[in-house]
């Protein structure tokens, strides 16, 4: 442990990775990113499944699912010795090592790695609307990995980079089409004429689980159903609300982008409530 | 040193990087495969000419490419104490350390891996014509990022991954539209009624210094310019030739791909002559 931050591999804390790795190498892995309170991950089973999609896509053995389950009990057992009461825990799932080159080895023996950091701001608090830019670069098209988190992030990264650099809060990032998929570390939902609308993601753009738990969960409770739509730049801007959802943020309304205000998050905020329903 | 391997980090012998580092994280950063003889790295300039592209679409800082130059001097040094005749040299850029989310740090300290492998097989004898399959997946879209040998390289992962279970040598891969773009570790070349055509490489695809040398000096050497073209899977079928570059391969033919063959190799074998000229 060192300050607020402890580093996991296989489960033995450590701040090492032993090279060489497929994660450094080529991306060749997946992560997912968990919101613990008092050491113990919110909508684990999501986050679980997710991951399981992923591995599946990449086709990791079997094995990696239980490890990266071995890594969180540990990882909380760890937390749990901790007065945190807010904890983002990153379990990155690597391909492990291999020989030079693309081609996976066909034994590959998968590593887990975890990341816990202690959060300062309570994060079921609902955070002032956010002051969004627009991202130059575009996710690409791949409707092969759209939806799963894996480590090919350099578009989130440029975006983030940028609007860090404008000094705001997030980034809308669009596809290869100019349509609308999400902000940089977030899903995207817009309220038109009361009908809650968020992207499709079918050829880029990440399925988060939060994004899920909205469209399952929390906007059933408030007796609304979401439309996955192809969401051009102009609907936003004749849109009542717009706001996003992230693990560590939970939802958050935008209240502005470039030139475009929006003033109400009725929606947002009744949605927040079912949000805090569900973890309390 | 472990057996035919040498590992570096920023110049020093290690086998394990540091945590956090954000090409694990995000594959926030680049890499180059050189090819050396006698530990003396073959068309240097063009792959650090192509490293410096890539840190500047990634916003690392302009000393990442003196690290990058002074870890290729100091693997070059402890190579030299070997008595490989040819190796491998493998190395990634990656953006360092950083703290959670996909932000960058403002002031980031890149680091540079390398690893050495040695090469068993003399690179420069011609390899026996290729059989090659068919990626099911295809290169993402993404004008941003094509070209660049970043580390996000699923894709290429995927589809070697796939090769390899069918006991091929490589495989062709499209990009979203249907349309060729390159091996998964070459560029690929068809020869149609004497013309040498080679993908354009605008909207996805990876461009191999072998590919700007044959485009630059080896057809030019042989009084054939090459086009850049839209290549269709349809034009391959009447190609008189196909065959691809890649720095540890120099120039291959392709032989057979599903039910097409491709009998000829003469302007590959041609070019391939100057390619040995051009490093003797």
């Amino acid at each position: 442990m060192s300050g607020d931050t402890i580093t996991w591999l296989n489960g033995q804390q450590t701040h090492h990775l032993p090279l060489p790795d497929r994660a450094v190498d080529f991306g060749d892995g997946l992560f997912e990113t968990l919101l613990l309170k008092h050491g113990e991950p919110l909508y684990l089973e999501r986050h679980l499944a997710r991951l399981r999609r992923g591995a599946q896509s990449l086709y990791f053995p079997a094995e990696a699912n239980q490890l990266v389950a071995k890594t969180i009990d540990l990882a909380k057992r760890d937390i749990a010795a901790t007065s945190w009461p807010w904890t983002a825990l990153r379990v990155t799932l690597s391909r492990g090592a291999g020989p030079r080159g693309y081609a996976p080895p066909i034994e590959c023996e998968p590593r887990c790695l975890a990341s816990a950091t202690r959060l300062e701001r309570n994060p079921l608090e609902i955070a002032e609307p956010a002051r969004i830019g627009m991202a130059s670069i575009r996710w690409p098209t791949q409707p092969a990995l759209a939806g799963l988190k894996h480590l090919n992030r350099l578009e989130q990264v440029l975006a983030a980079r940028e609007y860090r650099l404008q000094s705001l809060d997030e980034a809308l990032m669009l596809d290869q089409d100019g349509n609308v998929v999400s902000v940089t570390a977030g899903n995207l939902f817009a309220v038109i004429k009361g009908e809650i609308i968020t992207p499709k993601l079918e050829q880029a753009g990440l399925r988060g689980t939060r994004r899920e738990c909205l469209m399952d969960d929390w906007a059933p409770a408030l007796g609304k159903m979401v439309s996955e739509v192809t969401l051009r730049q102009a609907e936003l801007e004749r849109a009542e609300e717009v706001f996003f959802t992230n693990t560590l943020v939970g939802l958050r309304p935008v209240g502005a982008m470039n030139n475009m205000r929006w003033k109400q998050s009725s929606t947002c905020q009744a949605l927040h409530r079912c949000y805090l329903d569900s973890v309390s």
